[in-house]
């Protein structure tokens, strides 16, 4: 069956993989990014409604924008620390609640969280961000009407972006089989689930 | 040894047994709520400002207020759904930013997180709030200068609200026992820890 697609965040390394593997699966989709024709920037949630209003009813939404920053807890700014929260949490909680109306009965919203290595510092806003996002997914879930699923996906570390940093690529996952994960959320049966990738 | 203490939201159930649990171990509390002279506002930065300036420099700030609200995912308004973010959430982050430079070394941060049964619905904002504290306190601790400690206690069903709803007080705990988990975190050198009680 052929699907109706809106994958937010396709201007990103991920977000251009789920794209590509939609299409190839035979689905329609519309590539929104910050830039380009089909704009849509989460942390303005009046360009979220437009995006769905001109391209809905859809049968599914993809977001695999926004990425936290890291901000030391002393020492940085409000804007500098707080940076990634409009976006990536409340923006991905604001886009659960503003595509529902557009969504077909059945459809689905598949959401990005993320996995941040224990080396990392400066991540404490990221590690909210992230467990924020994946205790309200299975809750939410519960709740949607007519059918409607969601999920999100933590992609973990990425092989190609391993590579493309110098670094070693052995922890990442390869970019197709993070693909692969989206593409499960979008065409399986699952509900509230947690897609783990590392 | 004495410890100078601010506790904000001294005028809810969790706040005052926690201010008279400090005072009973000869510890001097500054009782801060949105009423009264110590008033404070998690949701207004400025007002967390005058608080500490007002009564720092202190050993320990605790934070028992915020609760956040619940709400459907869908249909709901925005300011209705969105309820507890700024207090709970972002409202207590910022504290521990704001609090930092009013805390003498070795001093520390208490805050609340919490526990929702699985059978009270609408509830996946509450979730998405608690998770992110738990996940924040911990990386958060590891960043702290001068040996500040951080910590949250996550106080679930407290049996004294129980009764007061006319549910059965059994999966309660006595808000005495609450207490005791506040006064090990500012006593104790407990660091990023997160007291959970149910």
């Amino acid at each position: 069956m052929t699907l109706d697609v809106i994958v937010i965040g396709a201007g990103g390394t991920v977000g251009a993989a789920v794209a590509g593997a939609l299409e190839a699966h035979g689905h329609r989709v519309v590539r929104a990014s910050r830039r380009g024709p089909a704009r849509v920037d989460l942390t303005e949630p009046a360009t979220v409604d437009a995006l769905l209003a001109a391209h809905g009813p859809v049968d599914a939404v993809v977001c695999c924008a926004a990425s936290g920053g890291t901000a030391p807890v002393a020492g940085s700014t409000d804007a500098a620390f707080f940076s990634g929260l409009d976006g990536k949490l409340t923006g991905q909680v604001e886009l659960v609640r503003r595509a529902l109306p557009h969504l077909r009965d059945g459809g689905s919203i598949t959401l990005t969280s993320g996995t941040i290595p224990d080396t990392l510092r400066d991540a404490a806003l990221g590690r909210l961000i992230n467990a924020g996002i994946e205790a309200f997914v299975p809750a939410a879930a519960r709740e949607l009407p007519r059918g409607v699923r969601l999920n999100t996906v933590s992609p973990g570390w990425i092989r190609e972006t391993l590579i493309s940093l110098d670094m070693d690529p052995a922890p990442g996952t390869p970019l197709d089989e993070v693909a692969v994960c989206y593409l499960e959320a979008v065409e399986g049966s699952a509900r509230g689930r947690v897609f783990t990738l590392d």
